[in-house]
């Protein structure tokens, strides 16, 4: 038995559990705050960040043929400084060939094991991995170290059970027996062995690092195959804290530490083309843009492809018994994290005869009206706007936000105009509130695409059965992560959840009092794979079972 | 609950334990001695096979635009004067379209109940099938009856097993609360949803038809997609069985019958591309050569492909106890179908320098003689070489006979010609006996690609790690579906076998005294996925969890 799958083996089993049962569970402390960790940890974690700027990031790695790395800080609009080793991809994957089957025989505890220590081994730095996802990625602190710190990990450990169960599915060993006409008896040994399909390459998004990143490192890695994160070239530093820990437990442990390696690169000079194209690569996960998603999908025909991309999420709003409450729960998700997360919600559609409100008809405008308010609640406490909004993590959604602030025909009616927030730490930090736009149904050009930041657009259907129907055709032809609706009508909700699952997607019904983005580790199947915001579900046991395959031999007992 | 899952519940089970333990099982009887049966149901098979032919097959199936099929029997080179409705494929597919909703909505009990129906009705017409599967597929009785009958049987039902174990792993619902700092408590009720892929298309080949046909379609159909079988232009029959009882059940069961159909055409007139290229085609099974199969796996990339093909299965003798027993062994493969199976032996590599058989040297001649004696001991019983020869299924396997039976430079010496030998029962039989050949191990032109029918070539390697070399590099680069080792050296077993593996290829060792083409169902691990003939397992986890997804929904509790 090996001794790291015995330290973790009680958190594994309740991982199964959790997944098996789906209940609310979580590994890791998602909770920055002082009272838990006290405050020598939080300072530490800044202070090793802080010390990390202007520096070559320690991260040695064979075929390294200089430095890159461009990353600026939304926060200071300043440069970090930091840079990595620029990959001789090649040669890279020569020294990575060299690891292959040492690891290919390492048994399934030990490989399950190391994974279960390199996710311990990054909750301990989550700190750390809190400001460089700051810093990179544009998160708030507080998002940083939960949503890509805690649930991120979480995340990975749910994807470790899946293949930690898919391959426990393989017995190792069996007895086989049974006469053969008149020619006797047959014994057989059978044995069954687990086979990685070759280098799994792991393609992570600007704006959450490591929130697939996780996920398919453990569900690659576990399963035999040597991994290359590629972190995206704004957003380098949280992937490089990860991949020197799984390289350090690596070495530690006897394995070559070149079964994780990452490949950074920069906006000017991209690498991962040629990671896509190299012949070693056999597994792609992707998370990033539908574009760039679609064309792997199609064009890398000869790998293991998993995606998460983005949609058009949408609300639709039948019917509530508390529009404040209701009103508050979609701003927060206009807001958080400035919409730039995949479970962000950019279409709300709303019957133009309004809905009923505990009986009492709400119009079209008065609903608009008590979103655009319940916005103007989030962002009033600037600490507060801080937390929730973050950063831009990138320039180009300002010129989004322009483009489409101007109203008039066939462009809708802005109902609240973007703005920077003023960020009480970071007075230069890249800031916008939300874009809120009414529109008519038939506007569909406009909101049939996800716009990648604060916008939202508030789309008058004819009533909720058209509301419905508009919604979920986007889910279907344009994607969708997730998705809402609001009703206090039994017969609309069951249809509504009929309507959206057929569509492809799942959805969520009267979330209020609760982050709605939230997405839950163990519990909800995050993307479904069957519409175009990606054709994975992370995790499932679809995610891990092509990462290996089984080969056999048989012998006969003489 | 389900009473077809009920009826059936106990066999589902015990198949579960078989996948989980792999031992030796069958749920269905693969002899047909009336010993078991008694006479009359052989005979009844016999003639109720009989009183088809000439006749439009009594399949009724909407859209059907006149008749198609153009079987010829390999043991009577007559027609069988069968004919089959010919189908408006985007019309079926209309049809097709209609049953979806409803059987998506059907649990997974219902539906994985009606399959084991559907598989428990087909063991009750084997007799029938074993009929068809001789005078279409051109297999001997007893193989028509077993391997194409009872054994393919087993393997449904292995992928049906697998199916239920993969969609029980979600559960149906969860309850799922926590706390959201100072915003209270959320307490979401969730439920999860299967939701199928789309219409499953299963290309069935000449040889066995159904050998990967109903794995597949459980596979399919138990997940929830509609099924359109498409036999091979020269098997159609045997299919046809297997489609006339499921839509029986279906009808008797109170669903549409369309959720399985039948596509039969001509060499003449395909209908195959117009199934693939349709827009509900959501996955696509295939059994066949390995050039069609390449072409699917690289074109169709917006579907699921599930493959098996062909390859160059090898044998490597290093040395062995039982000189006899083991070249019987090897002679029965290279007779069994005449060595039109999948599992059938074409490349035997033995050692210039010879063997040790009992720590006596076997020169690399003698060896070859002594598989020729045991195919010549195969074959001296007429009745005998008629079960385990069978006919060949097309006449262009003569071609590839002449074509290779003049010997010369580059050509080879020519151990053993073929020749017809005469099938008691029927005088015009199409039949070949093996031809073998005799190669160095520099002639691989000849020998690294697979020579459809009864072709094998005696190998002459410098040394038994050269044999290995060889064999393993083809496994590799050309395909394997089995491979043999005979050796009694412990340590060039292993290495033999970890050698194997790494190719990609599962491996059989000192197999004597059973029928070494033989695979046994929730036991071994059929096809790898992992070498060029065949991108699949059939069956194992990887096989199913992705003929479905899941979709979900969360409401708040109020």
């Amino acid at each position: 038995m090996s001794v790291w799958f015995e330290k973790h083996q009680a958190t594994l089993e309740k991982a199964l559990d959790a997944c098996a049962k789906r209940y609310a569970w979580t590994a890791y402390q998602e909770s920055p705050s002082s009272k838990i960790h006290g405050s020598e940890r939080p300072a530490a974690g800044k202070a090793n960040f802080e010390a990390m700027l202007g520096q070559p990031y320690p991260l040695k790695q064979p075929a390294s043929i200089g430095q890159t790395g461009a990353e600026v800080s939304p926060y200071t609009k300043e440069a970090l400084g930091i840079t990595y080793p620029k990959a001789d991809i090649p040669e890279l994957y020569q020294h990575i060939d060299q690891a292959k089957a040492q690891w290919r025989q390492t048994s399934i505890e030990e490989r399950v094991g190391l994974c279960m220590e390199m996710l311990h081994r990054c909750s301990e730095q989550l700190f750390e991995n809190a400001h460089a996802t700051m810093h990179t990625s544009g998160q708030s602190y507080i998002m940083a170290f939960a949503g890509s710190g805690a649930n991120a990990l979480d995340r990975g450990l749910e994807a470790l059970a899946y293949a930690y169960k898919a391959m426990k599915d393989v017995p190792t060993t069996a007895d086989w027996e049974r006469q053969f006409g008149a020619d006797g008896a047959a014994k057989l040994d059978k044995r069954y062995r687990l086979m990685p399909r070759g280098v799994g390459v792991v393609i992570c998004c600007a704006t959450f690092p490591l929130w697939n990143g996780y996920p398919a490192l453990c569900a690659s890695l576990a399963t035999g195959n040597p991994v290359v994160m590629k972190p995206h070239p704004a957003a380098i530093l949280p992937v490089a804290l990860m991949v020197s820990r799984c390289r350090e437990i690596l070495v530690e442990a006897g394995y070559d530490p070149n079964l994780v390696t990452m490949v950074a690169d920069t906006r000017e000079e991209p690498a991962t083309m040629e990671l896509l194209e190299h012949p070693d690569t056999a597994i792609i996960d992707f998370t990033g843009s539908p574009q760039f998603g679609t064309w792997i999908e199609q064009n890398c025909r000869d790998k293991l492809v998993y995606t998460e991309t983005a949609g058009c999420n949408s609300v639709v709003i039948e019917s509530t018994d508390d529009l404040a409450a209701m009103s508050k729960a979609i701003a927060h998700s206009l807001c958080q994290a400035s919409a730039q997360m995949c479970t962000s919600v950019q279409n709300v559609h709303i019957p133009a005869e309004g809905i009923l409100v505990n009986g009492e008809r709400v119009s079209y405008e008065e609903i608009c009206q008590s979103i655009v308010e319940a916005v103007e609640g989030h962002l009033e406490n600037p600490k507060n706007a801080a937390f929730l909004c973050g950063t831009l993590v990138d320039d180009n959604i300002y010129q989004t936000l322009d483009r489409l602030a101007v109203q008039g025909e066939q462009r809708g009616t802005i109902l609240r105009q973007s703005g920077p927030y003023e960020n009480p730490g970071f007075p230069n930090a890249r800031t916008a509130t939300p874009l809120i736009i009414a529109l008519s149904n038939e506007e569909s050009e406009l909101y049939r695409e996800e716009l990648f930041g604060p916008v939202s657009f508030m789309i008058k259907g004819k009533d909720a059965n058209d509301c419905l129907a508009a919604a979920t055709r986007d889910a279907r032809e344009r994607g969708a992560i997730t998705s809402h609706v609001y009703s206090v009508n039994d017969d609309f909700l069951e249809k509504a959840q009929d309507a959206y699952n057929v569509a492809g997607a799942s959805v969520a019904c009267n979330l209020m009092g609760m982050p709605i983005n939230f997405a839950a580790a163990y519990s909800d199947f995050h993307v479904t794979g069957l519409n175009p915001a990606g054709n994975a579900c992370l995790a499932d046991l679809a995610f891990v079972t092509s990462r290996f395959r089984i080969v056999q031999s048989k012998v006969m007992r003489r």
